[in-house]
């Protein structure tokens, strides 16, 4: 550490001002010492929650009136601001989490990263899909009209911290990053498990903010837990909301977004099982690389990403059984790691203890108490069928613990697999004796989830133009979008079309000669 | 006529086979003659529903399968199919809908263009916008695996036939066409006011389904109402719903797609008023021009367009006088024609009475009773104060009836948009003059609608890539898509990334060396 800690308010963030919220107060609380952290916070009132969503609508305006450079410009202050932070804002991170440095650097890096890749794609320019169709005058039977069109941003944007990526998908994360970038004002939720993170990288975010000389509106930070999130997403003056936590309060943000008297787009990311099979060559041939892969990627972070496999499937048998070996030896050296919060260490137990007391399981590693709140990794056998007889096997318990599903068949492998529900990854391991069954695979795997991932695992999400970071619902709400990559503009964003506008009265990127030098389709090709 | 009438079944199609519905009995009617027209048609029953929902679900796979050539094919053979009906199709529809035939000439022409134009779309192939973003094992601190992403279709789709246009927005109209050509299977509901026409269709789509080889469930068309269409949103295994029609049954199908226990899209396209602003200039040099082609605009059809323009807004003074003299003058030269359906024509009577009563409205031409079920064109006068008083005041009134708006200033004009609900479309006429200001209302229009109109009017709707119908709810549940024009394609599909997967095993479209010769993004540049 090479600063003093840095002195936290416990403040709310309204138009990017500092303010004392004005309901109840609630601190963090440090789970690898087990103990409430300083300062005391306060939530917002919801007095404050209208206030922050009224002043991002007023904001709108000016703020998408902007020149696109002038939106880049603010994302890399914003990057630079959460760098100079410094160690100070890791260490009240890892205080916060229970996450390691080194991991906390790497997300830093990813979050700025992001914010850059965001910057970048305005400079580009091209993201704003310019279709120009040409007028027509001599047209039979009528004359066809101009009309060009591009993205628009939809309004201000209420986005949700998420608990288990306290940089990467929390105040200045994915979410937020892309949003700005569209030309969308931000309220965030600030994830009440790091509320002094969130405090530090908001004073970046503000600092960003006035040295831009935006308007103050397009950014603000609210405290708070479930009832405050229902208010933000039912304020009038939000036009979309971005999620990522658990399926019960994604569904009930997404359930109040679509009743609301005009409906908003609720983009939920909700996590899923992600399993991963192992196709009988491969199994032969790699049980026990697979296994040992297996085993460190759903402990990888304690098992709390989105993408942690919770379960693989693969023909009961010997390679299965070496494969497993391999597995659970490695499980077992496996050190006990705290979890984010009290609450999902409690839940993690909870839904041990009911896998272990499951009668079509069989404990293959109960986790045993670790002591000092953190968690040892579990693993547990099941049959095909047992999947299939009670669904919430297949839902995602939180943390290192996963299943394993001894298939009679490759058949009644495939047929697991299609009666999945929605993933945001599917994972498909085979050797070269597999091919003939691959193409087969690969549909199967497609056709459940977001992201089909050959001979490898799925946690580690990178962040690029083809990344697809969301699944058929209950892995997300919406399986069109994607909440991970450059892509996750898209969410953000609606087409407008200008019929007969004169070119040097529309915005530049529609103007004839492209000044501004996108990618454009004119008559349906590529210009030029 | 050259043919002799077809002879109707008033068979439901399930699976591509023509069955006996077991609901209620319905016939059509025949709006300009005010009598039913045979045959008895027979609605669908609860377990007819789920069996073509489920022949659709059983399709999916082995539709989306096909090479894309397959499905354009089988899409080209539709549009020739219903050329092939011949007058007698054009025929049916004159009298179930009381359009004039030259109307639903071109109707058909756009359907069949439709079809070809999303058959084109698929011979060209880049419309998955294939992104590729290639593996570096050299990457610190890890290896960047592979990652190539392209979309793929989500499943069944639910389509509903749209009283007002029963060729281009009805069986095979853009939303079925737009959803086979993505790879889903159809499972059309026609709108119970043009059965018959709605048969014809389904017989042409049957035979080019069968001369293709395509797999039976691809297609479905079942007879209904309201509950009928409720049950279909309701079957667990459609994926997506289509819809075209009033504010009240959109939001009806939305509500239950978001409430299913696995939520679905549904693309609801309610209509708006497509208010018309006139700028003091415009007003000035060309009140009488603006005021004729309102009223032709606002009349064509009889008024029953999504896009038809409903309010006209201009400062009071001598030059809205002129431009409303103009109006009504020629409005009052437009002869009284037939609305689609009884119902429709009580709405439209009783819409007339309500502004017609309202304290807050001038009629400058109540509708006479023209008799015979033919209604005549309404226009009335209001304050922007008054539209703010009253929200219902601009609601859509489906038929010949529109408001003009005297503001009292330019000012209030501006302000009258903004505060204006979503719209489809806003148009603008301006003059030199105006030209300072203009820049202002195209922000002001684009806020509220998708498509913004300049010097012109919203009726017509060109079928091409930039085009946007669609725009913030209640114009439609999800501003993000457009159902007219090659980019309503994009409701049907979702994005899959493909991680590590080696070429050789991917779609031809994701492959080394780009077999398809299509637009494809490597590592976020055009590719070559």
């Amino acid at each position: 550490m090479d600063r003093d800690p840095p002195l936290l308010r416990g403040q709310n963030v309204i138009a990017a001002s500092f303010v004392e919220g004005r309901g109840s107060v609630f601190s963090a609380f440090d789970p690898t010492l087990e103990r409430p952290l300083p300062p005391d916070f306060r939530e917002a009132d919801p007095g404050q929650i209208l206030e922050a969503a009224a002043e991002a609508l007023g904001a709108f305006g000016p703020y998408r009136r902007l020149p696109a450079a002038r939106r880049a410009d603010f994302l890399a202050a914003c990057a630079e601001g959460i760098e100079a932070l410094g160690d100070a804002l890791l260490a009240r991170a890892s205080a916060e989490t229970g996450l390691p440095i080194a991991r906390l650097r790497g997300e830093r890096a990813r979050t700025c990263d992001q914010l850059r890749a965001f910057a970048a794609l305005l400079r580009e320019g091209s993201w704003v899909e310019a279709r120009l169709d040409l007028a027509d005058p001599g047209r039979l039977p009528s004359p066809r009209p101009g009309l060009r069109r591009w993205l628009v941003p939809v309004g201000p944007v209420a986005v949700f911290g998420a608990s288990n990526f306290p940089l990467a998908f929390s105040v200045a994360g994915g979410d937020t990053a892309s949003a700005l970038a569209a030309g969308c004002p931000v309220v965030v939720k600030a994830h009440p498990a790091h509320p002094g993170t969130s405090e530090l990288i908001a004073r970046a975010l503000v600092q960003a903010l006035e040295a831009s000389g935006l308007p103050r509106g397009v950014f603000s930070m609210l405290h708070g837990g479930a009832g405050v999130g229902q208010a933000l997403v039912q304020t009038p003056a939000i036009a979309a909301v971005g999620f990522t936590g658990s399926r019960v309060a994604g569904r009930a943000l997404f359930d109040l977004a679509a009743a609301r008297p005009r409906p908003i787009p609720c983009f939920a990311e909700m996590g899923s099982v992600n399993p991963v099979f192992v196709l009988p060559g491969a199994l032969r041939e790699r049980a026990e690389e697979i296994g040992a892969g297996f085993a460190a990627s759903m402990t990888l972070g304690a098992g709390q990403f989105c993408t942690k496999p919770g379960v693989l499937a693969a023909v009961r048998g010997e390679g299965l059984d070496r494969l497993l070996e391999a597995c659970t030896s490695r499980l077992r050296a496996s050190p006990a790691q705290p979890l984010l919060t009290p609450a999902i260490h409690d839940r993690y137990r909870a839904g041990c203890l009911r896998w272990s007391r499951h009668p079509a399981l069989t404990a293959l590693l109960p986790p045993g108490d670790a002591g000092g709140g953190r968690a040892l990794p579990g693993l547990w056998k099941a049959t095909a069928r047992a999947l299939g007889d009670d669904p919430e096997l297949g839902e995602e318990l939180f943390g290192p613990a996963a299943l394993v599903v001894g298939c009679d068949s490759a058949a009644q492998m495939l047929e697991l697999c299609a009666s999945l529900h929605g993933q945001l990854t599917a994972s498909v391991h085979w050797s070269d004796a597999d091919l003939p069954e691959v193409p087969g695979w690969l549909e199967a795997a497609a056709s459940i989830s977001g992201r089909v991932v050959a001979n490898g695992f799925p946690t580690g999400v990178e962040v690029c133009p083809s990344m697809q970071h969301g699944g058929p619902f209950p892995a997300s709400t919406d399986a069109r979008f994607t909440s991970v990559g450059t892509a996750a503009i898209l969410r953000w964003v609606r087409p407008v079309a200008f019929q007969s506008v004169p070119s040097g009265l529309l915005p530049s990127a529609l103007q004839d000669g492209n000044p501004d030098g996108i990618r454009r389709l004119v008559d349906g090709r590529p210009e030029r």
